[in-house]
């Protein structure tokens, strides 16, 4: 079992503005359309794990972006809309709990998405692989990838990439 | 003229833990011994400036380890000690007014060094060139290599290179 981040960011460590604004990731020229491996890595997972923030702000979307099961971790959301039936999942509680119930319901390879969830894994040493695509700016203040640990937790290097001569992407294996 | 920064850094954005240890960073194996460019690096600056921690830090070394003239930032030394004479000199007050003192006496390619330097030139967009080394740990706490910016500021990415299969070194130039 697997908990993946795929998550760009900017060189200060931040994943978007204060305000969750992600124009300076979209400023870096990519005239072909290119998905950067987005399509191959969402192939590779079963589910997706994301928090309310995120949740809400894929609602906006015109049309749903997933063609995997998304389960939403919030302990204040009622429920979820009527529109995302069978294909979003509210959760809640225990995390390393929640890993394990996924994955006896075959949900093994977890894509772990939002900053404040990403965070909570972390924390808990609940994060095995690590995409990390680091877009060159300095954005100064924003809503931060990494949080405070009590440890330090090791990864190993796996591949480093460098996309439309600017962004930076490198695979991260956590060390046990 | 132009300011560098050449530093390694945690994937947390960490230069050093809370107490300046840097064991992560020597953790990494180099069997060969390589100096990773730094060399070279130091070979086309004029001079270096560091603040008073990175220069009383360097004060415990067994020798001086620079070739190059060193400027150390500093409001509260009153002077330096007698064994570094006419190896380091004091300076203090203004940034930018500095880097022009230092460029009219032929000091026209800097290093910046220290956590606390580079975070002063950073606020005050002084930085020209950054070379950034990520070690793949999150040390979850410690010295930041950034800090708090009024505003954004954009870089171009100019190389890529994984070094021991593990490090990711980076070299960024300032977009003016």
């Amino acid at each position: 079992m697997t908990n993946r981040v795929y998550i760009a960011t900017s060189l200060d460590g931040y994943i978007a503005t204060p305000g969750g604004g992600l124009d300076w990731l979209y400023a870096v020229p990519n005239p072909n359309n290119d998905d950067y491996g987005y399509a191959d890595f969402i192939e590779g997972i079963d589910a997706i794990v994301m928090g309310r923030n995120t949740f809400e702000k894929v609602m906006t979307f015109d049309t749903w972006p997933y063609n995997k099961p998304v389960f939403v971790l919030s302990n204040s959301l009622a429920q979820l809309p009527e529109a995302v039936k069978n294909k979003a999942e509210k959760v809640s509680g225990d995390l390393r709990k929640l890993v394990q119930q996924l994955g006896t319901r075959g949900y093994s390879n977890l894509y772990i998405d939002g900053g404040s969830v990403i965070r909570s894994f972390l924390a808990e040493d609940l994060i095995d692989e690590m995409t990390i695509t680091t877009v060159p700016v300095l954005l100064g203040s924003g809503i931060p990838l990494f949080t405070q640990l009590s440890e330090a937790l090791t990864f190993e290097h796996q591949k480093t990439e460098v996309l439309s001569s600017a962004l930076v992407k490198t695979h991260y294996i956590r060390t046990r």
